[in-house]
């Protein structure tokens, strides 16, 4: 359970970006003979998201390298903001605050390497995986208990649900 | 082990139907750069299926997404029914027990996640994995011990043929 | 490590058989929307299969499937009998015996489920994995302690090696 | 944490070669039925490379196997000598010596199967896996605690960058 200050934070949430390679998915990059990349992502991840845009929350990925397999996945799942080929996320971070005009406090970001620790430092609310580096876990708000690719990403997106008062709401919904 | 109400609800089972994501795979959506979606299978799962199909029990999937993948794996097990892109799977299991002429009381379903909550609590006879939110595991008749992907569907296979009394004949098929 | 009975039947082996989902991999069959199939090998149970084979072993694959992926991994391992779409694998491995002039009792064979019991029950040494069926599990020699597709079969092959007295041989050609 | 004496061995390093299939993969062979082969690679273990190499390291692969996937990934992390389809790897590491002018004493290697005893015996720094064979863990320098295709060689990575008082740096650069 997060602690009560990290919980303040997630309810201030109005952007919330994804890493995706270790976040999306649990780091496995896929790469076939003909140089075409595989992505695995999870299904319950994918649910997670569409609840919380539905709950009106924007959704960004922001990704160090580039594939057209993000690119579909993320069209499929209504990510409002996708950023590839972003060796340097900080730039690309404050790039898109300007763009949607939220401030960098009003936007999460989740992320499981030392790349995204210029802009997890940055945001108003930071995550990380049980697999990242100790250098960076130790300086999110929240670590998820469930692993990248495996739920990570559904973990976080039902915490800001749950912090903005949302997450019963999505629930009555299936239960009619 | 389930419970003797649970084993009493299977054994009622006239057609036993499944979600795909989660369940029939681990919850892995594979992306490939050219769009084509990749999916994966369990072969003792495939062999669980084509037993309860030859115990004389009718086999659909329901999914909320669609896939090329898994025509291909339901034509090979001999799946009766595959209702595919039903985002919304209270109707397509009505109009599945419509066409069938079953009541939902003699037909099963196994889900993972909130959008299968509908169909669970409207079928006779409820499944599903360890790794579905409690609020799905807490409102069906049974949790399988395997995950999705790694066997779940086979125990839940083998329950409703064991519910029914035709395990044993289906393995002694093979002990000659 | 296996029962001195066991051992012995082990040392009999003069053509290991086996069969592929499950044993060679982890059971997972990828299905692509084209309707290729992918399989997931093992490395170091590709080096097992070639010190077998080098230690003068004949290697069998006994498929109740058919995959040119099988085809081809068979080719790189040397592997001397394919047999593929084998549903009754009984008639095959009786096939292969005459074929091969090998008596029944000389061969060994490692599968996951039931329908490789009735071989499992006809050859000198049977060998399975932990994921397999109580009822496989209880009828077969050996259960390895490695999961199919991750080490199973180099488990049986170290086995096979030192109960014929040709480990030791095996390693030693790496340490100079 | 590696003994002193091996750190003092991961301090000489210069240049640091890689088995591939087992160290960079998890061990496993994707084969397609068109005979294209896939690979999955791990993202952390890329930014381990990079970290290593932007530091002064030379980086090298080693692998007795050949795969286009291979190519790609290799040259997408900057890798210096890529050695495919080396079934001898002894000849193909001292060769590779001879061509950089290192010392074998100033090369580490990391392997996970008999086939790369000989190089781990004659490089000046040895590591491999926790699913390596006994006869291969007990002759190497260290052993790493994450999996193969899991984080291992970001283990040794960062062993070798903290062996030669680098890795503070390297996280420096992304804390601003």
């Amino acid at each position: 359970m997060p602690r009560r200050a990290d919980s303040e934070r997630a309810r201030g949430v109005r952007l919330m970006a994804f890493d995706v390679d270790g976040v999306l998915t649990d780091g496995t990059i896929f790469v076939s003979a003909g140089g075409e990349e595989m992505k695995a992502f999870n299904i319950q991840d994918g649910h997670g998201l569409k609840m919380l845009r539905a709950a009106g929350v924007q959704l960004a990925v922001i990704s160090g390298r580039a594939s057209a397999a993000l690119e579909r996945r993320a069209r499929e799942l209504g990510i409002d903001h996708v950023l590839q080929g972003e060796q340097d996320k900080l730039p690309a971070f404050e790039g898109l605050c300007a763009r949607t005009g939220f401030a960098p406090d009003a936007c999460g970001f989740m992320g499981d390497d030392l790349p995204d620790l210029p802009v997890l430092l940055r945001c108003g609310f930071s995550a990380s995986v049980p697999g990242a580096p100790q250098a960076v876990r130790r300086r999110v708000h929240y670590v998820t208990r469930a692993h990248g690719g495996h739920g990570a990403v559904r973990e976080v997106c039902e915490l800001v649900l749950a912090a903005q008062g949302k997450l019963d709401a999505a629930l009555q919904r299936y239960l009619g």
